[in-house]
């Protein structure tokens, strides 16, 4: 086991960049998860851990070809990317998700499956949040559009729960989008309004349900996509829903009748 | 408008204490909040403003008897409980709520409420979301119930986007529980496990759902009040919900067949 003394030693430079940029994630095609739950879920979905970093002196059943590196909790707390830092810090390489239209022909024409897509959906929490429970409602796959936060934020990460390993997760432009829509591929709306149908009475069977950016709803390029608008009918003098929030009731309602 | 250029100031310390203690709000009857946009949702509310702390410059339309300090920025920030400061900062009476029984008596035998109940839940965020949720919803009543996270902590405040001056939040001990279950009030669990019914095929009708603590579910002295348990039916390997997530799809479930 090595053992990093500063926090310019080069393994410790590579974790605070992993932590801070999400450009250098995607250049290194790695991503930056934090504490030993997570570890521990991360172990169980077989992905592929390359590098912890502990203040633990507790072994942890570590993949063989793991580079295991030790520091002081101090080290660690400035090289987390979190506010309350845990003990230990591990790297994963992003798995090879292969595009959009791969997803398509994997899906079929299959009633029973549904996606949902996020459109520039902004905080990170929101989009680990989604993440977690789309995994606990057996969606098939969690689309990111637009400008969407990245799902590999050490954030997003946490809040993912360990469904980040588990969970289906693309990156669509809107081009590949529209291909999806003339393949075949029906798309629903998820929004506010007079126009919208009461998503207690909608067909969602086999759809992909677009969820638009906290603040400012769905994009144009989106809802030109979309065949139909639903909404989560709410009580007269009531503002909104969190995000998360009304992401899951609607993958609920979608998923209600299917099993 | 006074000034304020210490934080020695009583008004300072006043503000720092609301806070940061629980205890300190209890005794006093208010609470601290946070954000022009939070001022506004007090006001629309009617909400008991006793003081706003702004460093902004332009007035805003507050109830003529609201006292206004006038602060640099740098002092606002160290009184802010939260870590991104907003511009303002203001205190609210907290509500007179009357007993449970009273809340017993009001909503009589209906058949169109429902109310939640948080046993022990542990995370201010988490219980605010859950205010938020549930009067988006037009649940007629969060119950706090065991060592819940208090409602008026700032994290909590800031979570509830608002409803905290909306929707009816009132404490209850196990005791006042157990005399509400005598009275005719069904009680049903949301838990986990082989012996629960799924949600779906349950009647929530008129009932308290209780929702159990992130960590260790609900407390013996509330499963011993509850007629049945109800789940939410989870993909094959997915861990678990976030107790946000869990309380919004279990409201959302009991009113769905409500209107």
């Amino acid at each position: 086991m090595e053992i990093i003394t500063s926090r310019r030693n080069p393994m410790a430079v590579h974790i605070k960049k992993l932590g801070t940029s999400s450009s250098y994630r995607r250049e290194h095609g790695e991503f930056l998860c934090d504490g030993d739950t997570l570890l521990g879920d991360a172990v169980a979905a077989g992905a592929a851990i390359t590098v912890v970093l502990t203040s633990a002196l507790e072994p942890f059943n570590l993949p063989a070809d793991t580079q295991v590196f030790y520091a002081e909790q101090e080290i660690i707390d400035s090289l987390s990317p979190l506010t309350s830092a845990q003990d230990t810090l591990f790297i994963c390489k992003m798995p090879q998700v292969p595009g959009i239209s791969d997803f398509l022909a994997r899906l079929g024409s299959g009633d029973g499956h549904f996606s949902v897509m996020l459109d520039s959906l902004q905080d990170p929490s929101n989009v680990g949040a989604i993440i977690r429970t789309a995994n606990a409602l057996g969606v098939s796959c969690v689309i990111l559009a637009g400008h969407c936060a990245d799902p590999y934020n050490p954030k997003a990460v946490r809040a993912s729960m360990g469904a980040i390993f588990r969970q289906d997760v693309r990156r669509a432009g809107y081009d590949e989008l529209a291909e999806l829509r003339q393949g075949g591929m029906r798309f629903v709306a998820a929004a506010t309004g007079a126009d919208c149908i009461d998503i207690r009475g909608a067909d969602l069977r086999g759809a992909v349900i677009a969820i638009g950016n906290e603040g400012s709803g769905l994009s144009r390029e989106v809802l030109e996509l979309c065949e139909m608008k639903v909404t989560i009918p709410l009580a007269f003098g009531s503002e909104s829903l969190n995000a998360a929030v009304a992401a899951a009731i609607i993958m609920w309602e979608a998923r209600r009748h299917g099993g």
